[in-house]
């Protein structure tokens, strides 16, 4: 088994999963390219299925179990879009889905979980009790855990994204994406390196979690460390696979003040007329802020996802 | 000249227009769909130039001018969708577009018009003045008046829009819209009883503007009183035009409550991930409400536009 995937595995999981995930669109705006001087296409993962890219990483990493291991089920610990994406690509499949939550989460989220048909097993809110909790219900059903991002198989669903992007409206100059744990990175700059030699990939990171941006340019991973940000999807640390395929294909990695991250989200909601979540913000963040310049540039951007709390906006 | 167009004029309008409009997406929801228990196909109007439908009716209006005429610019009366789609079909064509909008508009719509190009007159915000405003402009420039719903072209071509949906996605058993002025109302029914015979054609109103809904039943235009609601749209009464095309094609109207344009509304955005805005949510409302029944039936719904003030939402 190889540790870390390459094009051959993203085309793979593309024919794998292609009869369950959304080819979503990609979009472009005139006046966002007139703010930003850019030539910019955005690929709307906020319209994939459970509202995200991860659906992507997790229906392959489901369907590539062996049948003998699908019927044992998946596990992972996530309160986040991962925890519904999994779920959902395991009752696709017709198996079970184990999900360790802090007993903190949010109602809404429990429900986004359960209302995919995935078992919620509560623990404290802390990394060590997720993680012996998690232990636990692996011992008892043998099912195979489906990290977040450090697996083999969710990096190479997420490649997928960037592989439409630029099969639908390619070639690119550059590629954005944000970067949190990694996983769409790193699938994002296998696809697009691999795909078109010389297109640049550059992430965009929340300064106020900026632990990627550090690790990359110290070529070591520094934890997070109390990272704070209103992109509450980049909030986790680099992962070890991530972490190897980033420091070998990404050319750059910016860090972006709240302040552009919110005047960008806001920005593509007023003339995208498109519902994202904060941390697909941070691309055109960066843009705005003059961390990434993109005049004259024929530029992909990926929007990762658009669930968020519609009663808390930051405008 | 013909009062009142037909199947044809939206035909001619759509040749016309074609080159300066988007096709815009039908989009779909598997979760809305469980919740309705229906079969919805939502026609993306919010994606529209200028976010909103309004762009289809300008340009035609525009683009049919002849060249001594359209010397001359046209003119309006309106502050919202309908004066920045004016404003923008005749930079398209490049001539003056003269807009009367009373001295309290937000600051926000002034500079959407002028940033469009439309040359802005203010009168004091009462609609005598609004009228004796616009006579003087026209006295002045001989520029030719656009209505914004009860005028010839205009109606052909807000049917585009309809004529699109059944094109891309068609056939349907109902068709929903909501219900202003009735340009959009009066275009979608000559559009989709011509195309399809046997569809049902049926308008929302919100209950807080419901002079259309009245006027309807009682076969005689009944003007609007003091509406109030949440869709800002949707406060106008019934156009002359618009009622005659109505009261022969159109179903049935029903009314909302506003508790259930804001629920459709914040249902769009959470599950489809897209920027509506309140006018929009209404036929969807009065699905939720139990006014229109759409089980098994095939169901298009025409989304109008996604322009609101994200500072003031109703949740």
């Amino acid at each position: 088994m190889k540790f870390l995937p390459d094009y051959e595995d993203i085309e793979r999981a593309h024919s794998l999963i292609a009869p369950f995930v959304h080819r979503t669109p990609v979009m472009t705006s005139i006046s966002v390219n007139t703010i930003t001087a850019g030539n910019l296409y955005f690929k709307c993962e906020n319209f994939q299925k459970v509202g995200a890219f991860k659906f992507r990483g997790a229906s392959n990493a489901v369907f590539s179990l062996s049948e003998e291991e699908a019927q044992k089920g998946v596990a992972t610990h996530s309160s986040g879009n991962h925890a519904a994406a999994l779920a959902l690509a395991a009752r696709m499949r017709g198996i079970p889905a184990h999900i360790v939550m802090p007993s903190t989460s949010p109602e809404i989220k429990k429900r986004a979980v359960e209302g995919y048909g995935g078992m919620i097993t509560l623990c404290e809110p802390t990394l060590q009790a997720r993680e012996s909790t998690l232990n636990e219900v692996v011992q008892k059903t043998s099912a195979t855990v489906v990290h977040p991002y450090d697996n083999f198989f969710v990096i190479a669903g997420q490649g997928t994204a960037v592989k439409e992007l630029i099969e639908d409206r390619g070639p690119f100059d550059l590629i954005i994406a944000p970067i949190g744990g990694g996983g769409l990175l790193s699938g994002t700059a296998i696809a697009a390196k691999y795909l078109l030699p010389s297109c640049r990939v550059i992430a965009a990171e929340p300064a106020g979690a900026d632990d990627a941006y550090r690790s990359f340019h110290a070529h070591r991973i520094i934890p997070s460390e109390n990272p704070k940000t209103i992109a509450d999807g980049l909030l986790t640390s680099l992962g070890q696979r991530n972490f190897a395929i980033i420091s070998g294909l990404v050319d750059d990695i910016v860090t972006v003040s709240e302040e552009k991250i919110i005047e960008a989200m806001r920005m593509i909601w007023e003339r995208m007329k498109i519902i994202i979540e904060p941390s697909s913000a941070v691309p055109l963040g960066a843009i705005l802020e003059g961390k990434i310049r993109v005049e004259g540039l024929k530029t992909g951007i990926i929007l990762s996802g658009g669930n968020l709390d519609l009663g808390k906006l930051p405008f």
